[in-house]
């Protein structure tokens, strides 16, 4: 039993029976986690921040990704740039930890090399004077701005597809001007499990009803996974209404512009998966709040309409609602095997004032909660998955066909690095 | 000296001088330990629980084995029944942790599919016409229940010989009808070492003079163990005293039907390691309390006698003490190389009134006691055995022969399964 | 990807581009740093204490060196002593826990195996009388006191250049007379880093300036580290001025028998790595405190002179000051790749009286402020080396010298074990 050789990562990936998950060791073996933090968080494109996690040129957000640490600067000329947070001399972190500054220039806090918002080393003292400064500059990261999302990519050859993400999305977003937005509120939450099961239990709404009271206030019942087998002539007919006031939302919505269809890049052939849609919100159609009506009575953007529903967009490492008064921008990093921090960020418009067009508390108390609900159920699973007794079940072809989608897209991920 | 290889588990068993103790790597290693786990937890039958810990029908406790956790379910028919705590979906915990609980039914928080206590699946929604609930059946383990003690197996072949411990333990426990007690107290304690290392300390009485005031109590001189060897004329006529007594005792017991003597199954032979004896307490010959007096005046079952000694048993994972007025039933469940839960409970008469017949100070307070000083003294063992200068020193002939006899049947146990 | 072999120890240090830094695995991977255990705390002679640790017979300081512990004895003839602390039973600590203690014999907690302080087996119960005590002494440690400092060698055949670091040291350590000295104060520290990092940034003072505020005020700017490229008339006046200072205290201090030569011995071909020179301390050349005069005024053995500047010495897992006053003592024990643990001791004259001789504060807030600077420093790089992004970079070639030379040290003491 102990000369049993281990699986491969491609052998665990293989054994996966379609339409079932994946083996528990998938989510628990540290030689995966590494391949997977090289391929999923090191070779494409993640969610890393917001602009308004820099507002001011010299502001600077650092943010670890697995033992990698970036620093995302905004410049002399207002631009974003990314660099390693790695000093060129000993390697000490210039930025000594996650979390926001403002600064004149990046120094090292070892020797005080000093660089500019540029990334060019300025100063180097004791260096000698046969030092070649010009080669000793921060190293970049790729950086792609999309509304208000910043995506990174730490790969030097940059998955070319993040192009559709932004043709997608940029109409979309941009009646919400969302670089005019602030953070009234972030969040941190260290989930313990694996990043693969934070991620399907977002795909699905299938546990939504059972988990999230708060949440499902501001859903359609046929959102949280629809399964027409056996149903009623009365559950037929509440279907039709769904199907019916769906329509005439994004009739209503398009002919005003705001664009609805669902756009997914979700299958094998993509590196930067995505999927959006503009979703009907139950009740008043206005936020994801307790009471479905906005949270912030100052609208993004021009906004004159509060019921323009919820602009949703998943990628790999993270998921986003924009409404027409705030948006809550979400993004994973994974820490360990077990361990994946989940960053949550509530943007309202950058002259809302809180406690005269906003509250806190009505703001973020359903994603709060929701987050905290997700953690518990996320951390039971991975647990599950870990025993041995574990036998991965299957999907519901109704309610978590996406998950099916992403083992495969994870699939042919690991297999485009030849693993 | 980076290139020589690891010592396999079988190598490292293999290198025991006989009459000594394993070397250190035996203690520590992740492989030894995954191994550990596998023969000794989940091949062979391992106490898990007593009775009273699902004294009503929907009473669930949940254990933790390794990475293992199973629901102990005490059925509508009031039957134990024992499944594996994994939801045939995702995977998901049911129970969510170690503990106790009632329900209804055994619900998975994740997505509400419902099991039955029979372990049938009753509701799964979401999953179409084509489902077949049938085959997703919480996934059972073999239990055995003699006296209160459950033992269950996690293999699909459990060992037969089970059957040898219920034919000796049955007619020991009845007059203390064990199922008819409750739970008074019970203990949870994380021992630094490994689980070798708390079952050796507890195979042996030679450290007890030094380290259980307490418990001393209620022994015996001459039970922490004896050497012949240069005893003088007085102490040769106590120890001729101590043989006289445990004789009259032996058969004062005996003549009313209480079994007493020793019966040992602990060679290389046998899967089911145990042994059991009625033994002498000092004193009053009562109970294991500071007074050696009884601690609850309400006896076990419908005993009228309390100087009935100590039916003690052990086994790979557990030691018991069954008085005439309660009892202590502990068992270890390995957590890390070097971490080990030992539970411990105090068992009284399922009537016994807190305050009225007994005091719990009196009745926990030794075993608290003991169960501490024997964590402290593995702790400190197990560091020592990891220091680079162990070598595995001589057990005792006299006072440490059971030690040698468990590395026996912990080296034919691994054979057994190619180890 | 998940092919690619690891790089052995030795294809690591290999990588290492001459003048740069080692790679990030040298200071994290877990089979380096057992081998660096291994060779430079196993193999070769570490300072462990000093002789103020054991003032009194029977006084025990036990240290832990990675896995092993050890007890430094005053045995009954005042001499020093040092053991493995394991009994030769079954492997307990003898000494519970790191620290100090005071004993009449050294009896091991679990069964009493009662050794005298000679280390010889005195008293072990129950083992029969063909048990021979003569064969389970503990096992004794290599040990050699010169001046107050404790070095020991966990080897069996320690490296014999120890002899030269003691004719070199005890004629420069004998106007202190060090083993007339007490503990005024005693820190510990966990740095975040790797032990050679610790060692790293313990090796040079170009991050000084940046860091330490209160100890640079003893140390003269051009200690910091010197660069002569692109000085001014001026800073090469003042460079002057600081040769000839120096200048004119060796010769002073040489002319009263105050040794103050520099001497190294940190090539490939020495075994115990160590360099001493006796510094110019700024200001008043007194002591390394904040006003740069002496903490105690009753001056260390019979010294009358309060300028005599700072006898410094490196080890491979120390430092040392030794001014007229006090003398600070520190040094490394690595607990993990990335963790080291740093005692330091603050020794002044054995008759001192804190409070009339010396304030704790002024004596300790130098070291204690610089400790915790250093030790984020370390924790800080050590993160650094770890990202993707890491690349070593170049050494100053006039500041960090030192470290260079460190790197290729470290080569030749593993390739000498044929590694």
């Amino acid at each position: 039993m102990s000369v049993t050789p281990l699986k491969t990562h491609r052998e665990l990936v293989d054994s996966r029976v379609p339409g079932c998950g994946f083996p528990g060791d998938i989510f628990s073996r540290q030689d995966v986690f590494d391949n997977d933090v090289d391929v999923f968080f090191n070779k494409l494109w993640i969610l890393a921040g917001v602009t308004a996690d820099v507002p001011e040129p010299g502001d600077v957000s650092t943010v670890e990704v697995g033992k990698a640490s970036i620093m995302i600067v905004r410049d002399d000329d207002e631009n974003i740039r990314t660099y390693r947070n790695v000093c060129r001399h000993r390697g000490s972190r210039i930025m000594k930890q996650a979390g926001k500054a403002s600064v004149g220039m990046l120094v090292c806090p070892y020797h005080q090399w000093t660089y500019e918002l540029d990334g060019s080393l300025k100063h180097a003292t004791h260096m000698g004077q046969d030092f070649d400064k010009t080669c000793k500059s921060l190293i970049p990261v790729h950086t792609k701005v999309i509304g208000a999302h910043i995506f990174v990519c730490l790969s030097d050859e940059p998955p070319e597809d993040i192009a559709k993400l932004e043709q997608v999305m940029t109409p979309r977003f941009a009646p919400h001007q969302m670089q005019r937005t602030k953070i009234a509120f972030e969040s941190e939450l260290i989930e313990n499990g694996n990043w693969k099961l934070v991620m399907e239990n977002n795909r699905e709404c299938y546990h939504c009803e059972g988990t999230h009271p708060e949440l499902t206030n501001s859903f359609l019942p046929e959102d949280f996974g629809f399964c027409p087998d056996g149903l009623g002539e009365e559950a037929m007919k509440n279907y039709d209404a769904y199907v019916a006031r769906n329509a005439r939302n994004r009739e209503d919505w398009e002919s005003e512009g705001y664009i609805c269809e669902l756009f997914e890049s979700l299958d094998e052939s993509v590196h930067t998966n995505f999927r959006t849609q503009r979703l009907v919100i139950a009740g008043s159609n206005e936020s994801q709040t307790l009471s479905t009506k906005v949270a912030s009575t100052k609208l993004l953007g021009d906004l004159q309409r509060r019921d323009l529903g919820d602009v949703h967009m998943w990628g790999h490492n993270s998921w986003t609602h924009v409404m027409s008064d705030h948006s809550i921008v979400a993004f994973i990093l994974p820490i360990a095997p077990d361990k994946t921090l989940v960053r949550t960020k509530w943007l309202v418009h950058e002259d809302a004032v809180e406690g005269v067009d906003y509250d806190l508390r009505t703001l973020t108390e359903v994603w709060l909660a929701t987050n905290q609900q997700d953690a518990d159920l996320v951390a039971n699973t991975h647990s599950g998955t870990q025993d041995p007794a574990y036998i991965p079940g299957p999907y519901s072809k109704y309610t978590e066909a996406p998950l099916d989608q992403f083992c495969r897209w994870y699939d042919a991920r690991l297999k485009a690095q030849g693993i």
